[in-house]
């Protein structure tokens, strides 16, 4: 069964680079995958236009007319879900809830996405709050961060459940039996933090089924050290673009003195490819997106500023995350949860 | 007045490379100023043991002698505080709340030193919680981030005096009129964020006497567009050892492929220098320290890993400090904002 034909849906009309990036990477996904359909959802013409002159499997794509789209802009997300019923969201989340697709793969509004996710394909059964999961490059298998993007206040209870799906969903990923788990804080020391830190602390060390190491500060991201780290979308976000900021700053700072001499001209020719090489393993478009954990469909994240290779990368791990089975996994381990609760 | 002789402590048993780096660079400093005095507060033969064969100026050098040291692992930094009242610390920051000494540097156990200055030295009259303050490079005059270490839990009031606080101390420093100050959030329109930041948004937008111009995402901390930015010390905490790690990652990863090929060797060769030039301009050593803002002296706090040049700058950066007459002036708007409340 697993390896029987699975359909994913391309918003095509989400991102910075709509139309020409989802519809590019729906051609790229398809000539990788052979055993995936692609729906395309969006306005029927653009998309169309944007499939003239290329090569691909007409069996295998399918474009569902959507007539609205909903913008990045938009003033409150929530509003958009509910007020643009004909958009290539809401009609690409719907399909996933009715199970006429398998997964879904957008780039567009990251709000409205979380939003429509949780409302329209629903969370797993005990699940209180689905979180957005990112993979940090360590220089071997990354370490996932989550929340990263869809719950910026968060109880001690919601990090908890992050640190079993993430568990779940690494050890589908990578085979691993027991992945580490750290909790995103300050300092290593057990009394250091925040109110929900040091509270999620202490439940992160009760729960047996979680092979909780400790606190990770913010440095040890990419150590490889941890394999899941858990923390609040508010805290996620100020690490992630953080880091963004300082490749930005330190790639800049790095050009502009090397510029400033013949030395430091010829010697960045020379480490030019190194210096691309390194700046790539921190782009979030080479990952290719990031799954939100803990709702019933295979939801993945694209960046914004996605290319048409990362949309295709984008739908490789959504393959991934549906062949691996990491809802019915998800779904197990909260019924268990409850039996628990229920008997003990 | 301004120009009379000033008196700093230095913490000669804190940081990492306590006692060499703090008597270093009480020497460094004498040397560079000579204008002050320095007070040494620690074990009296080990700070002998240090300055023998040193040249100094004698006169302006003098050891108080303190029994005993707070560790950096002490198990509760408060408790430290209050049973050790012969440390180094605690008498550094006992003769600067008795006016024996205008300022003090400590590159010793920060919660400890936070705790203690706020105990000893004492809030500012008006102010709920004194702030660490550390300067941002961002290639003109550094951003001021606040609170970068001090209180982890913060209310929408206490960011809004962070703001205040910090744009009187940009103003001294650098001369500007109105500093533009930004909320470390994640994302710039005014509904996004955690509730914290959002409650925050609106007490900023309505204070008259500060220059908001808006939520600052953590990748903008560096384009130097904000003179202050301020948050929670949980969030700049994360903030900080982001860049930390991300400046590691990369140049490790640098490193590395460079190391692969003849082509890249030489390549790093020739770049050497001004790989190093870029790291150091994120590198804490160089800035110096953090001034603790909010308290009734000037208490600076050095990274932990200070050698004797940084233990010097931080001396330099505690002179600024109190020569700009900032907590006179800090002192000076709350009064001002108590006498407004109450007839308002």
């Amino acid at each position: 069964m697993n390896n029987e034909m699975k359909t994913i849906v391309i918003d095509a009309m989400g991102g910075d680079y709509a139309p020409s990036a989802p519809v590019g990477g729906a051609v790229l996904a398809l000539e990788k995958h052979k055993d995936i359909r692609i729906v395309l959802t969006g306005k029927e013409d653009v998309i169309r236009r944007e499939l003239e002159g290329k090569t691909y499997d007409k069996e295998r794509l399918i474009i569902q007319p959507a007539s609205e789209v909903i913008e990045n802009e938009e003033e409150s997300p929530v509003d958009a879900i509910r007020s643009k019923k004909d958009s290539s969201m809401v009609l690409g989340l719907t399909m996933v809830k009715n199970k006429e697709a398998d997964g879904i793969v957008s780039a567009g509004n990251t709000g409205a996405y979380l939003a429509g996710a949780t409302f329209l394909v629903g969370r797993i059964r005990g699940i209180s709050r689905p979180a957005l999961t990112v993979g940090m490059p360590t220089g071997t298998t990354p370490t996932l961060l989550l929340d990263a993007g869809a719950n910026m206040d968060c109880k001690p209870g919601y990090l908890l459940q992050f640190a079993r799906m993430a568990e779940i969903y690494y050890r589908a990923l990578y085979g691993v039996g027991k992945p580490s788990v750290g909790l995103l804080n300050v300092g290593v020391e057990s009394h250091k933090g925040n109110e929900l830190t040091k509270e999620t602390y202490g439940l992160l060390k009760e729960a047996e089924d979680i092979n909780f190491t400790g606190n990770c500060e913010a440095r040890d991201v990419f150590t490889g050290e941890f394999n899941v780290v858990v923390t609040d979308a508010f805290a996620g976000n100020i690490l992630l673009k953080g880091l963004e900021g300082a490749a930005s700053y330190m790639m800049g700072g790095l050009k502009e003195s090397i510029m400033s001499s013949l030395r430091g001209k010829i010697g960045g020719l020379l480490i030019k490819p190194y210096l691309k090489s390194v700046k790539s393993k921190l782009d979030p478009k080479a990952v290719g997106g990031c799954p939100l954990l803990g709702v019933k469909g295979a939801v993945i994240k694209a960046h914004g500023n996605s290319n048409e290779t990362a949309i295709a990368n984008a739908v490789t791990q959504c393959l991934t995350f549906i062949r691996a089975g990491v809802i019915d996994e998800i779904t197990a381990n909260m019924k268990k949860e409850a039996e628990v609760k229920t008997n003990g």
